[in-house]
């Protein structure tokens, strides 16, 4: 999808990105309800996930009965959930004029497959390229709280999946990038401390939503 | 994998391409038994598949039950099998003194995803560039058949794919990729008639791989 056609949407696109047990499924939840009261359409959706075929690949992706996935098909996985997603669900929905709320999308490709496991940030730009062009989301909110408060909410779940297994080092090279990541878009990527409370964590990101989009909010 | 590690690889890479119902499967077992008798290490192998995380994306692109895969979906799954294959099986056994005998590899992601949905060949060199970059087979065998002998031999075996249950047209087109790309590579892509008996089949393709690696080979 190239620029122009994205401008024609009066709908946006919203990312939460964030390591795990940040919150983001709590604050996603909260923000529709926001947009809802504001006669705003919205779709929640995930990533990898999001449809039939995006839901079996993350099935393989999370397996933790899987050990030697190779750090390139993790990140070709991600993208082909993502291309089947788009085409699928996001786009559809922004052209039938509906706000799209998703958990996770590109950011975390750069943050997990490229912090994370190594994979040349070059390389992943080149599959980006591929598969959505110049399409971004309008605004990405980016939870950032302590590695070990969010660990602590991950353990009270129970069982934790593939990434989740993984170890502290690797979880603070995600952070990390997604630092590096809002430092590089700063009009695009919102920081939000996600070490306060729920209800602090969601007024701060309604109050960025409202300066991102004043006319729309009102 | 750089070209200077290719050098390296005393044993060879062969892949064999075609369309449905063409004959690889019993002609690299022909070849297997033949480079055997010549005291070669071999191993086959296929793709999608190869491994245990190839098979589960494999199960996926074939599963009919699914109608709506977005074409750069299917590549991007394809590469993706590709990528833990080349890493998990295909670079060690190379490096183990063990030719490789693949159905199927990086032509037919040109000939079906390609050639057969539409995906234009400089978003798939993209891809393969990041998957495996100079890395290509030593030599490809391109088994050549009416496309009516090939889908008769496949009805007689029941139960279709994904792919199988594709158009005529649609085979058409694989098969005009498939010519194409080998006029492209003529001294990497073998054509050899399929419609030919099995045996005058084995003797053309052992008379290649003579022709090929004339000093490997007694």
């Amino acid at each position: 999808m190239d620029n122009d056609t994205k401008e024609m949407f009066q709908s946006k696109f919203i990312t939460f990105e964030g390591t795990e047990g940040v919150g983001k499924s709590t604050q996603i939840q909260h923000l529709e309800k926001y947009l809802k009261s504001k006669k705003i359409k919205t779709l929640i959706t995930r990533e990898p996930g999001g449809t039939v075929i995006g839901e079996r690949i993350r099935e393989l992706l999370l397996d933790t009965n899987i050990s030697q996935f190779d750090a390139i098909t993790e990140l070709l996985l991600m993208f082909a959930a993502r291309a089947q997603h788009l085409e699928e669900v996001i786009y559809p929905a922004l052209h039938n004029n509906t706000w799209v709320l998703c958990d996770r999308f590109t950011d975390a490709s750069y943050a997990y497959q490229g912090g994370g496991r190594g994979v040349p940030f070059s390389q992943i730009k080149v599959i980006e390229n591929a598969v959505h062009g110049n399409f971004t989301p309008d605004l990405t909110i980016l939870l950032s709280c302590k590695l070990n408060t969010g660990m602590k909410r991950v353990k009270s779940r129970g069982l934790k999946d593939r990434f989740e297994n993984e170890q502290q080092e690797f979880f603070e090279r995600v952070q990390q990038t997604y630092l590096q990541l809002a430092k590089q878009h700063p009009n695009r990527i919102n920081v939000i401390d996600a070490n306060k409370s729920v209800k602090q964590v969601t007024s701060a990101i309604r109050k960025a939503v409202k300066k991102r989009f004043p006319d729309l909010i009102a």
